[in-house]
């Protein structure tokens, strides 16, 4: 099946090259052609921009569009639209706001067009293990675009079938759902990153309760060396913590035990965020997920002055002052 | 090699079921005479009480101990340890309190006994995947029972390994670590359990938020009645937040996906809390730990004294009254 | 100075009671004609509607609007704008979104409107003890209005001056700021809230601990049998703790200790929710406000879906039936 | 009446000045003959230890300990009780850990002496405002020692009655408590912190959202450059969030709106550590006590350890590389 891909980052340029090998045809276009040189090389047909793209793509077309989130993916499809013909589709895989892919989805059908969002995991990996997808969008352009979907999703793979899945959707097991409507895909890709947070923060702070178990403040008696490359890597087998979290972090402290390699500085993306303004607006309590995204908000800070104020009070009212 | 077991529940019966499968022997002892019998069947040896079992084992004697924490392991570790020898093995393998530990092993170093703790964690899937296990005490002990541990543990089955740990202990990638001096067992053992609950409570409130994505507290046109069951399989797929209990949630979700089988009652066991004890004790800040604890305090309260105070003191400054 | 009122709940009457006790002069419409002639009793002058109240009052005008937020405030300013000449001032006393009121500020002045926000605190109290008022919009706008902010404000009363304020803004110690632009007022008055949130969730945390320090969790050596109502008015006197709030909780522990006249269902309003969006992005960590919110979440719910997931779980790897 | 006291640092030495200035007596002793010295101006008697200290004061003894909880005031308990006779009464008014007083109290009662434990809240104000107090121990001691009690409160003062407490223990608002027996005015008190440091940390992130309101993560139109001095100001008067300690934040405010005076480093003390535990103890959820808690723990850290672990996290499956 043939697809439009603009933007060639390590995302677009992997997912294009997945369906090459798979027998898929692609024309691409990035605003580097260093970075479209490259796939062509690969296989797939250069476009100069976006009406070379589009002209290339036979009808209907879908056009996937791989940039980041915000203004740039806004401004492309913006400028692709008027370029397609009804019954084209867009693409969004980046990683949109679900309520801009809901008024986007509803600008595009007043010109025939389809929108499909799809939220995907697997980073870096995905060339190797495949992209697990969240795809929203109306069911005929997502039931279309099957082929391209079934060669990027990783497949069944080693991992055991769920028991009791039978006759159910046979697409989730292959590592993608159509999720719903427009918004559908990145919505559900945005609550799998807010779980992620809070994942990492359990995993952060059982490591660093460990860690401090030599901890100067604790009795002579009750106080613990450990070995947290090796904790992590025990755990990988048979306990009821494993995962591929776990797995990388069990990688990364058999590199460096101490992670001094880090600075502890930690960045956050929109997903987090937005997770907590959907939880707030369902009045759903999400204590875990909102204490690890503000764990991150606080690694960037020194000397907070929400800390000061704490101080400033202490000062107040029990002379206390705190040493510098 | 030969050992004694205290307690045929599920997890001591099945700890024999797995040594005797693999040639070891056991001496075994239960209140419960049809417990004993079952094991006997098995292959092992019954004993009538602590002194025939004690009388029944070569020396040096290991003796493992598998009972409910607490008064049943602190009465049964005090009425065993007089009728050993000293270079004997008192083996602790329930989910005793670390510190508790620490005090035993003292008082019966001083008896020339070893005292070796092991958490496990595998549960009840242990006699078919094996035994994650966490082990502390004295090197001599952990040394001398390794055939024991070595058979217990699950092995490296199909887990890939982890790079970058050639030259490091090896028994950690056959999923069992002697973590330290007695207690370091127990110790590691809480902080997973820790880990767990924060682990849990990330899936649980992503997918209370996918849940209520339906809410009528949403405008119409932002809500998505989202399919559970599909979600966490595609999840299982390539995805950043894979892991066992993410499996265990799609096989849950599968059988019944609005979990209408379940009270929303939610037991929690002593490692949960003593993870945020010492964390408190180590001055670690834990704020996922934490509300992954106190949800389960929260599961199993109605109406709560706390909500009345907001609601007596929201009628003291805003004439508020709140629906009933 | 002569105002108009549109709105005359308990808020919006209590405001206009309070302006005509101390000689300035109301024009009022609501669309109940009683609460009007209510307030016609008082000594003010009634309208019967918009275009009316507009042609009782002299110009410059200010017209307050006293209305819920959201729709009916939105549509009353988009319906009395039109009406109004420039230079004239709409005042929106009630809980508005602060962007809402940014958005509101830059249409109206294209109309050459000016917008004030005014965000209150003291609620059914303020006619009483005067209004703690933050203020929002441009500078001319405000200090026109100033004899009105001044007479709503409790004044200095018998709260003690703090010291080193000598030669800074007098208002702040009367009882009302100029914050900032438009918007800055609601903003102001929406963290205000988002704080009370969080100080009435520590009060009743505490309470519920010592509520439970009776409890056969315990100990029979270790608990305590306290008397709530005694406790909050102890520390009113000379503690650290002592507060407003503080002083409501002893009142309403006074009249009924159990607080068996509410169930333990708490509403949120919007400010708590915007506080917490307002932080995230800002990127300031707010785990003490957050809680706070969520905790009024979880008092909505019963057998809520997270926890049945986690029940879910634990029987998956434990073989654990959560109790009914 | 008559008391010794053992400690006369900032806390003990203006006990005794306070109950001087009202007529009592009083025998001090402190290893600092220049602190004994001090009281013996102000019209104490002096002691040379605790031995000459006992020999001075009629029986029934009261001898109140003013010591830093732990070793200290464990330490002289223990010298203390052997020097007294039956009927004597020891005070602890330090910040001894509740469970230290129930045993401390079981012992003394089998010599015959009283225990009685004194939680003070008041700090360096107590001279000038009154001690709040919460006393546990047995009644007969407590009530024999009222006229302390009665001197040391702070008394009615200008605190409003509150209504519905006609008939209620008297006592509560003169400003002291007879909370029950030994151990419960330490247990009071110590969730009398507990609160105090949600409190604390609610204005604190209030604060802090307000302070970064002109942050450059907001779009241009959104940002407002507040003034926080006046801000809480003018919540001192009728709002709702009034407290003593909004009075406190304002004067530091006034002198120093940034607080560059303080260094972001917070200490702790047991009682907030101690009301976690005892939360965990009875299975209440205590979120906003918790999250106060670890941000003080959090704001004596620099580039934490779960923060690293979160980036190698991200690392592992992102290839993210957090900025240093």
């Amino acid at each position: 099946m043939q697809l439009g891909m603009i933007g060639l980052g390590r995302m677009g340029g992997n997912i294009v090259r997945r369906l090459l090998r798979a027998g898929h045809t692609a024309v691409v276009y990035d605003r580097s052609p260093e970075a479209v040189a490259a796939l062509v090389e690969a296989g797939a047909t250069g476009a100069t921009g976006l009406e070379d793209l589009v002209a290339k793509l036979e009808g209907p077309r879908a056009v996937w569009v791989m940039l980041p989130a915000g203004a740039a993916t806004e401004d492309t499809v913006n400028r692709l639209a008027p370029l397609l013909q009804p019954d084209d589709t867009i693409i969004d895989g980046g990683n949109s706001f679900y309520k801009d892919d809901i008024r986007r989805a509803a600008a595009l059908r007043g010109q025939g067009l389809h929108y499909v969002d799809v939220g995907t995991s697997g980073g870096v990996w995905g060339l190797e293990r495949g992209y697990c997808m969240m795809i929203g969008g109306d069911k005929a352009a997502v039931d279309r675009l099957d082929p391209i979907f079934a060669t990027l999703a990783p497949g069944l793979g080693e991992v055991p079938r769920t028991p009791g899945r039978e006759g159910r959707d046979p697409r989730a097991e292959q590592g993608y759902i159509h999720a719903g409507p427009s918004g559908a895909g990145h919505f559900v890709k945005m609550i799998h990153n807010g779980i992620e947070y809070g994942l990492m923060q359990a995993y952060a702070e059982g490591f660093d309760i460990l860690r401090h178990a030599n901890s100067e403040e604790l009795p002579a008696a009750q106080r613990f060396d450990l070995d947290l490359g090796d904790i992590a890597e025990v755990w990988r087998r048979g306990s009821v913590v494993s995962s591929w979290l776990l797995d990388l972090t069990a990688a990364a402290l058999a590199r460096d035990e101490h992670l001094d390699g880090f600075s502890g500085f930690v960045a956050d993306s929109g997903e987090g965020r937005w997770t907590l303004n959907a939880a707030i607006e369902e009045a759903v309590p999400a204590n875990v997920l909102a204490a690890a995204l503000y764990a991150r908000f606080r690694s960037r800070e020194q000397a907070s002055f929400a800390d000061k104020m704490l101080s400033a009070m202490r000062k107040g009212f029990g002379g206390h002052q705190e040493p510098k």
